[in-house]
């Protein structure tokens, strides 16, 4: 057992009281009544990186001076000579706790039950981000220094879409540059596996909308003659995904979607029980692309969602209006070599050839974001030494490849301005309520998660920067927006 | 020129400056602020009917004591012994008058401009209704006597669904028994063809609910293997419709619907210039059942509309949710023998074969609504009695038998618990803003509308009850709920 394994383990307790002293912080960035609290946040995580010994920490200011976002902290430790360097990333703002009459214990007292910590932010993120700050001062305090470089950046509007974040990469390219990005902010694939994340899906949003007359209609005058938007929407809709199969109807919209059969028979390994996940849903049936697993549907191929509808006389009771206009919103998660400017001209064009057979009806079609996949080749080296970390951190488990089906476009933004990899090692589990009422952090995980950082900076050792170098994927327009 | 329109012309100024102070009366049924200025109209309304010499006027409460509607006011004349009699139904309340920002003069101020009465409640229904007390009061006053006898049911909840109408017919039953029933709370062909609506759609209003999981899921997350309930009421919706034919696919939906070729013929010499209704609604194209006209289709064919939708996330900006539930309200204007309870089991029916290809998806149907359809074969004679009113009260004009699209309840409780036909004799016109900001009506309708009553009493004298007896086509199962 390394030096520094054996004196975060004989702190294990310390270490917990301060990650409850940063979860009484109710640092959430949405809420401007938060201000104070978020600069309390920021001061809090730079005087914790200071006492694990980084330096030249720094709280830096984002956005314009008249609109002024929240700021992240940097710091860093760059006395290993030759090694490779690791940026850090997380972020220590926190979603809303409101339904607070939900929560069982108050949303900003950290209490443990069960051996899990109950507190916003617990597991997103703050509990997972200070794992690393805590991995650091193992090093240090056992040692007196790290095997590898290590830089920290810590943001705090990862929960409001990360606004300022592509800005701050690229005003900072140099003093952030690293051989790989390493993140803590997801889950472990279960309690038996911990998993390092290789491939994210890709994000394009479309807001829709059908224009038919130039007012509401009343239905019982004008019904009959008049075409309903929403009626056509909803055939629009409806048309763009076979009710049968799943397959997107959106010509060309596989291109570039195609999975190998090594990835394919990866992801079969994964344990997996149909009935246990349809039973959690509340689902008596998934409804799955025709010829895929629902790991491969929900991770590695692209989906079409309707992520939101209206029109029409919405409120209680009966109205009789033949409605002129409806709203949609659409996402598609995109994977491989997807282009989301490409998939969008396409969309488009669908639409366009859809409105011919829709009389009366003009369709408009909004892309607000285009986010690619992203995507680590498995063999990548700083992917081993993730395993081998976690290997070192979870003894008796199997560490697992998991493809995400969500986007964390932050990865795309470090691929695109540093063009380095990421590591996803995440310390989570997928019931731990991020988001939602009652979040939590197993006090187990955060433990390993300290010991799997200070791992990961032992096995990143093994390697040096050329043989980091070169094997990260660039997607060509990646769009930081937080995730998503 | 009979005596008592020659009265009625001689007073043309008095009877509009009457107009106008049951017009300043702000009488909004919807608004409980407004319940003071109820009771003033009520009463306003009662002793006009007094002032023109009809009897028995009283102030008729609805509601039981802890749920107080607003009340009705009858009246009547009954000394032409032998002679037919006419209950006369109108309403006193008028639409909320918001937005006020939009009106040119005030809402509650009557404005002449142009010779149109300006203010809420001019053509519906206050202009309208009091057209009749003044045709009493013209015979009354000429001749001291009426050829025929009256009955007056005006009510204080139109606009807000008649919601009390039913019970006060049933209850009252035997004191409103009469031949025929009067309504004047329509429209007129256009300027140059006064009209009897001799046709009204019926209406089964439905909430469809769509739930697929347990909650809302993320949409990465959980995207390519969990049914989306948006997408499935949407494709729901779109099955019911045929997009090239404008067909509704619900099996069995169109029986009852038949349409008889002497009505189409009628029908077809109505003026209709489609590129002039196209223009007015701002549309390209209309959206038109195949085989029929633009009138046919939306008069005395039956439609399927969807009068609302929503689902999943629909504030600013993007989020990227799963929905586990989706709502749509949709209504059916039902013609000729369409049973709107009967339409309903096979609405649901439909509902339930979809459901079976809807993996993972349940679908509710509730039907909050079922008005039948109502008509009054062309050849009755109180609608023969109808178009002699008009002919003699618009001279140079051509009377026609007009078909609306729209549901008035109550004509089909007045035929369920009366056993009696309506003439529905309109003096509005369909561009007079009803239900909007500057309503108003053409002080000469109004004028010619307190002729056409009087001639209507006049022609209908030349009937007797046994003449005008046994036409009313009673649907089985009425359901007022205002006019919709």
């Amino acid at each position: 057992m390394p030096d520094p394994v054996a004196h975060a383990r004989a702190r294990r307790e310390t270490s917990l009281a301060e990650l409850f002293e940063l979860l009484r912080i109710p640092s959430v960035s949405a809420q401007p009544e938060r201000a104070k609290d978020m600069e309390r946040a920021a001061t809090w995580v730079a005087d914790a990186m200071r006492r694990a010994g980084l330096e030249n920490v720094e709280v830096v200011p984002t956005g314009a001076r008249d609109a002024r976002g929240h700021p992240w902290i940097y710091g860093d430790w760059l006395h290993a000579e030759g090694a490779p360097t690791v940026l850090v990333y997380g972020h220590y703002d926190v979603q809303p706790a409101e339904p607070l009459e939900l929560w069982h214990s108050p949303a900003f007292e950290p209490t443990v039950r069960d051996g899990k910590v109950y507190a916003r932010g617990a597991t997103d993120d703050k509990g997972q981000m200070f794992t690393h700050i805590k991995g650091v001062e193992a090093h240090l305090a056992a040692n007196g220094r790290l095997p590898v470089n290590v830089k920290f950046m810590i943001e705090g509007e990862e929960e409001v879409g990360s606004r300022n974040l592509e800005q701050a990469v690229r005003d900072h390219a140099k003093r952030l540059a690293a051989d790989v990005v390493l993140i803590s902010d997801s889950s472990m694939w279960d309690e038996k596996h911990p998993s390092i994340v290789y491939s994210l899906r890709g994000l394009a949003y479309f807001y829709v909308t059908a224009r038919g007359a130039a007012g509401d209609l009343h239905s019982g005058t004008f019904g009959g003659a008049v075409p309903n938007a929403v009626e056509w929407l909803a055939k629009l809709l409806a048309a763009a995904k076979d009710p049968k199969t799943g397959r997107v109807l959106i010509p060309g919209f596989y291109e570039g979607a195609e999975v190998d059969a090594d990835e394919r028979k990866a992801l079969a390994k994964l344990p997996f029980n149909e009935a246990k996940y349809r039973r959690s849903l509340g689902l008596g049936k998934l409804f799955v692309e025709k010829g895929w697993t629902p790991i491969e549907a929900t991770t590695v191929r692209p989906t079409f969602e309707v992520n939101g509808f209206w029109g029409g006389y919405i409120g209680a009771g009966q109205k009789t209006v033949l409605p002129n206009e409806a709203h949609a919103k659409v996402s598609m998660r995109l994977v491989g070599r997807q282009d989301p400017q490409k998939v969008g001209r396409r969309f488009r064009a669908f639409v366009k050839d859809f409105e011919k057979r829709a009389p009366g009806i003009r369709f408009k079609v909004e892309q607000p974001s285009a986010n690619p996949p992203a995507k680590v080749p498995i063999d990548h080296r700083a992917l081993g030494a993730g395993v081998r970390a976690l290997e070192g951190a979870f003894p008796g488990t199997k560490v697992v490849f998991a493809a995400e089906g969500g986007s964390i476009p932050v990865v795309g933004t470090f691929a695109d301005v540093l063009g380095v990899p990421t590591v996803l090692m995440g310390f989570g589990l997928h019931d731990e309520n991020l988001h939602a009422p009652n979040e939590h952090i197993r006090v187990a995980n955060f433990e390993r998660g300290i010991e799997a950082s200070v791992r990961f900076f032992d096995a990143l050792a093994k390697e040096t920067p050329a043989s980091l170098a070169g094997r990260a994927k660039r997607p060509k327009k990646a769009r930081a927006r937080g995730r998503r």
